[in-house]
């Protein structure tokens, strides 16, 4: 059976993080897909780990060739999902996880109009301002500028095929599972094993012998 | 939040009443939506508790005034599905059961394309066949008619919304239950939550004030 490709994208507070690395750590069969960028690699970085590491030049003829599912440009450097290693892995019956913003996610959903697009809704904006500020790491003016952004992409959730609230994190996660395990029995997932059912030439020969 | 319309059907033999019992003790917001008939009560029945008794004109008016959500003749008896007492139910926020076959199931989606359809299906014809047998109750030609009623149920399987195989019995009841609690998060079933988020009027403000 193919693989699922899973597309999750939440506003920052969300509790997105926790909620993926709950994820991958209860499905085995799932897995990351590893990003391109053109970023210069961090220390202890490994390329085809952490990311492939492209030059520009590399980079834009990916854009060009369309072997990106998605790309971005963030702060001057470039991110893309390569398509041919997700494709070849949702083939091989992987799950693929995709952990990107709603213009990635949208842009994957039209490459591939098979993914599964959630999006991780906080139970209030207050409680997003409530979340961001516990952190104690942002200034004001940060916080405020994520809330706007925060705001933005839950304007485009409805684009998504489902919406999670994130109001208690087992509760989600229980969502998220059910989700996930549900989208593997939708009708045009399980053809081959549907079909073997129905053909199955034996007993088609008993059936037809016997009407 | 408005209830979910959840129509299962299998063929005779696949193990759908244990997974409906087993369904209907779990999710207590779940509910059978009670059936009409024209066939005559059997001792013990209850008008409103096990059918709805009609009289065959009062059936026909029903079919006329397009006031069932489906409806079919068996043996000469015609039995149906009350549109308003679904509907109603759906609004009042009640998950409302069908255990129907599969012309009533296409019926069903055509008159209220929001329900959620669900087929469970034997592990093959062979295992159906076998546990025909194994219940001993029939004779050889009741099961052969079974499995050709079953060969063209399946057949048209591939019009509902998720095919579940019922190899292992628990397996297969997680997997529905998973279909039913991921339905709810599709994402134009949480609009009203949605919205609430998103107009929250004095975040609204907060965030035009600062932007």
């Amino acid at each position: 059976m193919k693989g699922l490709l899973i597309v999750i994208s939440a506003p920052s507070g969300t509790g997105k993080t926790t909620l993926v690395n709950m994820l991958m750590k209860e499905i085995p069969t799932l897995e990351f897909s590893i990003s391109c960028t053109t970023r210069k690699p961090r220390p202890g970085e490994v390329n085809g780990k952490d990311y492939y590491f492209l030059s520009l030049e590399e980079f834009e003829k990916k854009i060009e060739n369309n072997e990106l599912l998605e790309w971005a440009e963030v702060y001057g450097n470039f991110y893309g999902t390569p398509k041919d290693k997700v494709l070849q892995a949702l083939k091989e019956g992987k799950d693929i996880l995709l952990d990107i913003d709603t213009q990635g996610a949208l842009q994957v959903k039209k490459n591939y109009p098979d993914a599964v697009l959630i999006f991780i809704l906080p139970p209030s904006l207050k409680e997003l301002e409530k979340r961001l500020k516990k952190r104690g790491t942002e200034d004001p003016e940060t916080i405020e500028r994520r809330l706007l952004i925060a705001h933005k992409e839950i304007s485009l959730a409805t684009k998504y095929d489902y919406i999670i609230v994130n109001d208690q994190i087992e509760r989600a996660f229980e969502n998220l599972k059910s989700i996930i395990t549900a989208e593997r029995w939708k009708t045009h997932r399980i053809k081959e094993q549907f079909d073997e059912i129905i053909n199955d030439k034996e007993m088609l020969e008993l059936l037809k012998s016997g009407a």
